[in-house]
């Protein structure tokens, strides 16, 4: 088992996680999103997709005993445990410059998008997508006539999610920056989070 | 107005659609899904995005008045009219060879995806990536607790959707040639569907 390891809040981190191992993603203070993207290690053009996920789950979100697929329509990962109350989302784009830039914002404003990408160059890699993410602990509740909200998580401090790897992947995670609207809670308070590599 | 111009059953074609023009997607025989992309003409990298688009609209779907938003977050499009029942899909992938092979398929099928890339290159443009698609006219019913399924379509011969161009675009159709599932009604049958500029 690895040291729980740091995504710093408003910031990007990737780690390889190869087939077998189980990663914990941990809301350690309680209200911070984390967005997650998954990628084959060996062909960065495959990568975990929720419009190709949603297809074989039949389902709009995901919980313990799922897994998700890739734009090759093959499982990339299982999800194994959820501590939290199982509230996540697969709908939202992850926030972009434009995004903050409609919000309001005049100068530049951190963002799951670069996130992604600054925490693939990290690691070496480069992707030329940016694959709509899973938003772990995200809370956009949807009603029967199909409206969206957002609302604030409704996790406690140290609620995990734990994904078991079903190839070798790169698991890349954002502390969603997102302090304008109430998704990583009320007062738009950004926190760290953590990972942990079993 | 031009002539009513085919997508003929189970193959792609592509449009380009000036800025305020508008564009009648057709449902000629009443049970034929659309799969439909939308690229900024004068730059293939910015195209409507169904992750982009929820986070403005709040809705899991769309309905006339409503805009549809590009992966740069700018209206590409508006929605003018919908005669039809207003049930459309935006969470599901397009069909692609993958899917057809885990459907049981030994030899080729035809598929959307195919559809897309090939509708383009008969205009001589080219695209990486597949976004996820509008499914025009596409019965995919969610339920309060997650659940989804694939059901007929509830349209009538003739139904159609227009949209408005917001910018210049290229219009990108596929009559979803999904025989084995009841997307294109009960006995799987496809259909040639239409569409018509203003």
């Amino acid at each position: 088992m690895s040291d729980k390891l740091v995504i710093p809040a408003r910031r990007g981190k990737a780690v390889i996680v190869n087939a077998g191992q189980s990663i914990q993603v941990i809301n350690t203070y309680g209200s911070q999103v984390v967005d997650a993207w998954i990628y084959n290690l060996h062909d960065l053009n495959e990568f975990q997709s929720n419009e190709h996920t949603r297809p074989t789950l039949l389902k709009l979100s995901f919980e313990p005993g799922d897994s998700l697929y890739t734009n090759k329509r093959r499982a990339i990962a299982e999800v194994e445990q959820d501590t939290s109350p199982g509230v996540h989302d697969m709908l939202m784009s992850a926030c972009d410059t434009y995004r903050y830039e409609l919000l309001g914002c005049t100068e530049y404003h951190d963002n799951c998008t670069d996130n992604l990408h600054s925490g693939l160059k990290e690691l070496g890699f480069e992707s030329n997508e940016t694959p709509s993410p899973i938003n772990i602990f995200m809370n956009i509740p949807w009603t029967q006539n199909g409206s969206l909200s957002y609302e604030p998580p409704v996790t406690q401090p140290g609620d995990y999610v734990q994904f078991r790897a079903l190839m070798d992947c790169i698991f890349v995670f954002s502390a969603c920056p997102q302090d304008i609207l109430p998704t990583n809670g009320i007062r738009g308070e950004i926190k760290d989070a953590h990972f942990q590599v079993l």
